[in-house]
């Protein structure tokens, strides 16, 4: 199938937002915690959150437009400059997936979606206790983006939360260990199986292909 | 194990860079070529592919800074105004890894890592004739990333290139039929298994959790 850009752009609504969402291959599947200033919880599951640097450790999301609905993440993250960003599991897939209903201001979806608030002395935001590997983060910048409207949201890295046997040999995470799921799409997941490990490419060092 | 950001600082360096790289969870692993005003043809692994939005269609990716070492791929973008974005699949893990070594300017990662070069009339980048799902993407924007001076490159999609047999009856990619891959860190690749499917989350059609 060869579609070009006038086919994407006549292209029924709903079609193409589930063609456009699954064409950049796998996505991270997230949960993203802030609290309100009211100090209510909130949590939305994500799937643009990337790397962007590691010295420092910078991590960015792309942010919806702000204009036709509420977007409690980009309010709470600009309001209280914290958030956490907590891998998917293989158990926790479907209370994840429903923290994208359109819940009220007022409404935890920790609560409605049966996951549970954890918390680090000395911040703020709410980790998800299921949650195998998380992170808390402050807001380093928020950049918007002209060509849509959406924004980018950049945090650093406070704390990394990584289970004792997750790590291998060369301090890299083994997403089987913690048994982290990706996304396709809007509402497809993932489980992840290891298939291959190389080491740094060099040119004086180039396999058979 | 519980790192802080002063942990973070202060590990060494390749380690920080083998954690960092691997928490955001499982990352796209995507071919981008280009190619350059004399006509030479380039090919570079990108984790860093995220979607923006589907009207119009806008993909991104990270750029790293231009300081240090030539970036080809961010050159040849903003030169042509041109790129193709190409799945990797399982069968060219290590050809599309070895792209990543510091290849000369004049050498085309196509001839180094045996990869076919195909084109679409009308269009100057080269597409992957391996890669079962590949787009066309013209520049739209380019976006400093000032915190870490790394580069948002923005994209529209011009033609995408779908199997016939890789869409369900939903219009969505089935990204086991394409047999796309997802990468962790900088090095260990993730072949992908459909686990679950689950409806637009609606707050009034919850399921027991």
């Amino acid at each position: 199938m060869h579609y070009t850009k006038e086919d994407i752009t006549n292209m029924e609504r709903t079609s193409r937002l589930l063609l456009i969402n699954s064409i950049t291959g796998i996505k991270p599947a997230n949960l993203i915690g802030t609290i309100s200033e009211a100090g209510i919880s909130n949590l939305a599951i994500f799937s643009s959150v990337v790397h962007l640097g590691s010295n420092p450790a910078l991590i960015g999301l792309i942010s919806r437009p702000n204009g036709d609905v509420p977007r409690h993440t980009y309010e709470h993250i600009t309001q209280q400059q914290q958030f956490t960003i907590n891998h998917v599991n293989s158990t926790i897939i479907t209370q994840a997936h429903y923290t994208s209903a359109k819940f009220d201001r007022d409404t935890s979806e920790f609560e409605t979606c049966k996951l549970t608030e954890e918390y680090i002395s000395g911040f703020k935001a709410p980790f998800v206790k299921e949650s195998h590997l998380k992170m808390g983060l402050t807001l380093v910048d928020v950049v918007p983006i002209a060509a849509n409207n959406t924004t980018l949201i950049i945090g650093t890295v406070e704390h990394l939360l990584v289970p004792e046997n997750a790590t291998d040999e060369h301090n890299k995470i083994d997403l089987e260990k913690t048994d982290t799921v990706g996304i396709s799409g809007l509402n497809t997941y993932y489980e992840l199986k290891k298939t291959k490990h190389l080491p740094h490419a060099r040119v004086e060092e180039l396999p058979e292909f």
